[in-house]
């Protein structure tokens, strides 16, 4: 396998952007190879992440027409899907056919628009990330999935909920100091708390928004990085588990076993430990969901996330930085594209370009998950990393 | 690279089967395990096409989903979308992961769930693989799509109208004589002639039908096959391209640039050309289609398609065998599932299984493509292949 790194990333704000995916995909590729200085007659693949265009837009083989769109024409181009955590594959799919030298140099993005259907058309559309014919017969929702998480989660823990609400406060603070972010005002713990009811214990403020965006990086093997780039990000593991596909399959409903599962492979592929990452941005769709992954993916004891993001842990300068964007919860989760543009983010932070920057940022992780955790990628990131 | 075979296979029929995808989908999975005496734990892998289950259904995340219905759960599964093409795509996924070395036993396989809507419904369903902001504003689908093709096609070359309809002919009685075929029935030049108009000058036995259905294979490196079966199947080329996104970029409207690349690169990655190939199946959705994509694939010259049909050399007894399997003309279009299910159809010829046998057959290609041509995939398989 060959070693493999970022050269080039582009995004788009996260947010009401009043534009479909075609467009949206293609302007953060395209915006992904100038920052890179990447021609296209270099690129050799495109995967791009999107998970509800054809319920949305009516809008199909968004990949293909992408490449078509931003001169990329002829190369193999696909969409690749997995809920919440389409993009994620994306980027691991690149990741693979780099390391195993079928490709030199890949695109990976995620592409989402959302925010021009109404609350009822688009609940719908992400409500099929679960399986129709259990927990969509059931009227289970995502909302009401974590909402149950949390209550089980406070009912089995010392932790409060008002412990939980503080994942809230933390990361709209850290969203109102990025400019992608879709919410850029910080709040706290009694608005979090009286804010409207959505699915019991959860409020409004528990859960992340819907946006539009897109979000791309350039992959290359890394011994080629230094013709595009002085400043590589190099990928130092992309791991992909899936899990129990409905909530009545669970063992445990506040672990998500596809999050374990693909954290154990990327520490080991890395050669890390999760006390040696530096910045971490996980899949907070809802507060509770920030603490369990937490948990899940090893950087606290079962249990004690709820406490230490009150006690300032996961805080920005944290011992464990969890989340400076903004999170899903801040910066929106534009479905397709929240995986890499994630990544957009971490690699901003070795880059020590963040707004929200961490100190002394050398090992990275992001945290992607699909559905009520059917599916789910870690990826570990580094620069200059001595692991 | 590594050699890759097919270890075993599996579908359903296609037709109006009552079923939804995750359903259909993990019978296929499961009837692919049991023919190659494949246990769960020893698949490291599963990559499933799927196009329009979020917008029929309300169903996403269908590979995911699936892995855990089957007993897979914690493989990394993905579902992978390129239009009617999506399957071919998942195929050459899995192919990749295992030529390269990162898995050593993955299935691929497609799905999709069709009949339970109606005609407007999966018409919006089906255009959703077309560009929305230029041939969906402008009201193009794909029969008006291929109208225009066959209009152009014979305005350019000296065939004829009622050639292009032995299409249908060739392919209605080669379904007759297929249990899994979801058209049972012969019918003459005549009847497709005087069939409802569709898209002028297209008519109903012009098109192809909608239909439910899966289709999985389980692939496994060479080396590994013998230990599931004395009988498998080897994998001589996965191509994959692009095309234009959309009809005003062609070049020339009766040549999908996607399929001719991707050709090109199989041909050259199998070390045959197209009068080596036994047996091919073909993505006829139109009758034009498989003329023209049989001159693009190379077994005709530019214009001869439609002659070389009438004259019988497509037929399964004639030079070149061109959908025995009654193609998606008689066998139907359960789109996620066309391109596996193409490739079942060649294996089985492959090894003398076919209720349509070809006879001596060494070599067989798979072609499978979506939208307006805009994604394209092409496999050579073979077995005992002297190449």
């Amino acid at each position: 396998m060959r070693n493999v790194s970022i050269v080039g990333a582009g995004t788009t704000p996260f947010g009401e952007l009043g534009a479909g995916v075609t467009d949206l995909g293609s302007r953060a590729v395209v915006r992904a190879m100038d920052d890179g200085g990447v021609a296209t007659d270099e690129v050799d693949a495109l995967y791009l992440g999107n998970f509800v265009a054809g319920i949305l837009e009516g809008q199909g083989a968004v990949g293909p027409i992408v490449a078509d769109e931003v001169g990329l024409t002829g190369v193999p181009a696909a969409s690749v899907e997995g809920a919440c955590a389409s993009s994620g594959i994306a980027f691991r799919q690149a990741y693979n056919a780099i390391a195993t030298g079928v490709h030199d140099v890949v695109i990976a993005g995620g592409v989402e628009s959302m925010t021009n259907a109404d609350t009822p058309e688009f609940t719908r559309a992400l409500g099929s990330a679960a399986h129709q014919r259990t927990e969509g017969t059931s009227g289970l929702t995502f909302p009401g999935f974590y909402g149950m998480y949390l209550d089980r989660y406070l009912h089995e823990h010392d932790a409060t909920r008002e412990q939980v609400a503080e994942v809230a406060v933390k990361n709209r603070a850290n969203g109102a100091k990025n400019p992608r972010a879709r919410f850029q005002e910080a709040v706290d713990v009694e608005t979090v708390l009286e804010s409207d009811p959505v699915a019991d214990p959860l409020r409004l403020y528990d859960c992340c928004p819907a946006a539009d965006g897109a979000a791309a990086v350039v992959l290359a093997a890394s011994d080629l990085a230094p013709s595009f780039t002085d400043r590589p990000v190099d990928v130092l593991a992309s791991a992909h588990s899936t899990g129990p596909n409905a909530a009545h399959r669970y063992d445990d409903l506040t672990t998500l076993d596809a999050t374990v599962a693909a954290a154990d492979r990327a520490y080991e592929e890395a050669g890390v430990a999760p006390d040696d990452l530096d910045v971490i941005e996980l899949h907070d769709c809802f507060t509770p969901a920030e603490v369990g992954d937490a948990e899940d993916l090893g950087l606290f004891e079962k249990g004690d996330g709820a406490r230490a993001t009150a006690a300032g842990e996961t805080a920005v300068d944290g011992p464990h930085p969890i989340n400076p964007s903004g999170g899903l919860l801040a910066k929106g989760h534009p479905v397709g594209a929240t995986g890499v543009g994630q990544i957009y983010e971490v690699r901003r932070q070795l880059l020590g370009d963040h707004e929200n920057q961490v100190e002394d940022v050398r090992l990275g992780l992001t945290h992607n998950a699909g559905g009520s955790g059917v599916v789910c990628t870690v990826t570990v990131l580094g620069r200059d990393a001595d692991v």
